[in-house]
Parts: structure tokens; C-alpha cells; sequence
């Protein structure tokens, strides 16, 4: 059995605890991060909060073992006095849309092996993709995250905006967006690109920007010419 | 039995006329559109090859009826003499990736209701999911589709180049790609919204931008500011 605490009212807390909950081998607490005067004792004791305030709760931790759960924080930036790790969950957690675990990357990282197994051993109670990943690593992987899922997302949104306003269902440009996210896994990214921007079909492309506000036109040249910079034509 | 020509070189001409062969209710011949001299008859003739071609190649088909692939070109402008229509699937096509047809819109257009009937018979030889869409909703569609695919198939890249430099394998992020364009499917892309952007980490965003390179860094503040101008904060 292994005993946790939760710091945390967001919605990593929110899925991490209900994932605790249903597994046999964890005791789970979750405790407000504005309620730390009396924080249970636990073998692992998890910061969940924003990143400008982990420094300051970790600071008021004596349990012995304490890890934050963000992807661009250092684990040496943690202020408690003992011992320190990392619970990075690649995933976008939101708190209507429940979480299969099973597919979440666990990117561990601990000062110690004896940490780090203890770590994995959470990790492996509620999925089964563990990763040792360093701090460097670790921001790597959360910037790059930012580009396919924040950045992907809004893009999606934008789609939405663009089918909104001209009263087309966007919900037809569901089997695109699953075949684009589908498809770099048999071809990389680079060789996937298709479309008038790496056509170089200037036409279209001047077509399309009549079709759009001051804001998407903006996006929609840098992109293009990002694209263009990047790929050859096909 | 439903005879067909391909007009085309191209990805689509490649796998539609491979799921053509296979449907027990379609001939098909394929022909290059440097080829036009003699195109056999057939009861539809598709005209797949790219936009700035299609005037030139349909002007020279007699064949009654014409339609052509592209998600931006009206069906008007077809230059046949006599019955024009739209074959346009909502799909991305590469020359390596197989396609599920049960998967991929079509989006129909026709001049008659006895065209159109047709081409959905065509369409439902082969796939499943038919719309009678407009050449207007469809340049909707197409510009929008360049915004969920092309776009976001480079911010995959961007992802990509950001892990290589790194040496972080960039399949750790498969799994956090799969979820963002399934998450859609549950809630509106604004409000599935979350990272740095839309929390307006300022810190987070800072770092973040010391790890990009030039270009990258461009194509970040610019999604970020209109991430942060469109949605609300958590």
C-alpha cells in the first residue's frame, strides 16, 4: 500500500484523485493548497498547483518524500527540506472529459533509484507508460506539448469559428482531424504535409484569405509560410 | 454498374481509383491529364488534378458528365459543355498512408437531383458518410480543413523538430495528440482549451519561448495572444 497526499484543487488534482481512489494498492488524501497547516503524513506527498505556487507549498512540507506534478518545473526548485521527485502526466486534463489512464505517459523523475522505484510503482498502479525523464527533458517535452495540443487545439477552435460562421457543421471536419493526429504515427510529420501551402498554390491560397477575419488571416500567412520554409513541395 | 474515368495523377486520383477497383459495382479507367486526346465514355467522368488545371482539362472532356475533386473550385467553372457536379472527399491524402473510405466525408454537389442521386451511389459503393454540401459551404469546409490538417499536421512537425533538437523521442507525445483531437469530440474545442495560454502563465510562456528557436518563437507569441484574446481563463 502506498499512502499519497494531494495538494491541490485543479484538474490534475481532480483526475489524479479519482484515479487513486479506484486503485486497490493507494490511500489517498486530497487536501485545498490553501489548507497546508496540517498536512497528513504520506510516503508520497504531491504538489498539484499552478507553477508559481509550488515553490511556496513546497516550502511548508515536512512529509519526507515530495513531487510536483508540472511539466516546466525543476525538481530542484522544490523547497522542501528532504527528499524530491517529479509525477509529469503527458496529458491534457480537462474536467468533463474523464481520462483513460492506460494512455498517459508518466515521465518520472527522483534524486534517488529507491525514489524513482517507488514512483514507478505509483505510476504502474494506475497506467502503464512510465518514462525516466530529466528536468531538461521534461520542459522539452512540455514546450512541445504546448505546439501539438494548446496551439493544435486552438487551430481546432479556429475551424469551429470559421464552419460557425458560415453555418457548416464542424463536426464533418471530425474524420480530418482524427486521420491528421493518426497518421504521423506511419509517416513523420514533415512527409504528412499536404494542402496549398506546401503546393505552393497561390491561388487557393488567396482565396482562402478572402474567406477569413484580420485575426485568422494572420495566423494563416505565418503558418503558411512556416510551412513553406519547412517542407519541400511534394 | 457505374462506369467512371480518373482524371489524375495525384494522391486522390491514386486511392480512389484503388477503391474503385475494389468495389464490384464501379469500372474505372485512369487516364493522365496529359492524355486527353481520347478519354473513353463513362457515366461519371472525376476530374482529380490540382485547382489551376481543372478549367483547362474539363474544357477539353465531352463526356456528359464532369465533376471534379477539389474543395475550392466551383462546380460553375467546370468549362464541360453539358452536366456538372462536385466529388469532393474532406480527407488528407498521402501517396504511403492507406484510407478507410467508411471514414471520409463526402461532400456532394450537383446541377440535377438525378446527378446528385448518382454521385451518392457512387460515394456509397465505397464510403458511407455523404453530404449535399454547396460550393460555398465547401470552400467553407476546405479553408477550414486547412486549419484543423495542414496547419496542425505543422505544429506536429514543430513538435517534432523541438524533440529531435532535444533528443527526446517525439512518440512520447502520441498519446496527448490522439486525446487532443478526440477531446472535440466531447467538448467545444474552447473549452477544451487549457495550458500556459489561456491561464496566462507568464512565467511558463517566458521559458518556453527561451527554448524556441526564431521562427518557432514567432508562430508561439502569435497562437498565444490569440489563444489568450478568444478564451477565457479557467
Amino acid at each position: 500500500m502506498i499512502s499519497t497526499v494531494i495538494i491541490g484543487n485543479g484538474n490534475v488534482a481532480h483526475h489524479l484523485d479519482k484515479a487513486f481512489l479506484k486503485a486497490k494498492t493507494i490511500d489517498v488524501i486530497k487536501i485545498n493548497s490553501r489548507n497546508l497547516s496540517n498536512i497528513p503524513k504520506a510516503d508520497i506527498t504531491i504538489i498539484a498547483v499552478s507553477d508559481n505556487a509550488i515553490e511556496e507549498v513546497s516550502s511548508k512540507i515536512e512529509n519526507s518524500f515530495v513531487v510536483h506534478t508540472s511539466g516546466s518545473f525543476s525538481m530542484d526548485n522544490l523547497q522542501n527540506k528532504t527528499r524530491k521527485g517529479v509525477f509529469y502526466m503527458l496529458q491534457t486534463f480537462s474536467r468533463d472529459k474523464e481520462i483513460d489512464f492506460s494512455k498517459v505517459p508518466f515521465c518520472l523523475e527522483a534524486e534517488t533509484e529507491k525514489d524513482y522505484i517507488l514512483l514507478e510503482k505509483l505510476a504502474k498502479s494506475i497506467g502503464n507508460k512510465i518514462y525516466n525523464i530529466t528536468t531538461e527533458q521534461r520542459k522539452t517535452l512540455h514546450v512541445a506539448a504546448v505546439f501539438v495540443n494548446n496551439f493544435t487545439n486552438h487551430l481546432y477552435k479556429i475551424g469551429a469559428d470559421i464552419c460557425d460562421t458560415n453555418n457548416v457543421p464542424f463536426e464533418i471536419l471530425q474524420p480530418l482531424i482524427d486521420e491528421t493526429a493518426s497518421k504521423i504515427k506511419q509517416l513523420k510529420p514533415a512527409s504528412a504535409q499536404t494542402g496549398p501551402a506546401v503546393r505552393n498554390d497561390t491561388e487557393t491560397i488567396k482565396n482562402h484569405l478572402d474567406l477569413l477575419s484580420k485575426e485568422q488571416q494572420t495566423i494563416y500567412k505565418i503558418l503558411t509560410k512556416s510551412i513553406q520554409k519547412s517542407n519541400k513541395p511534394e
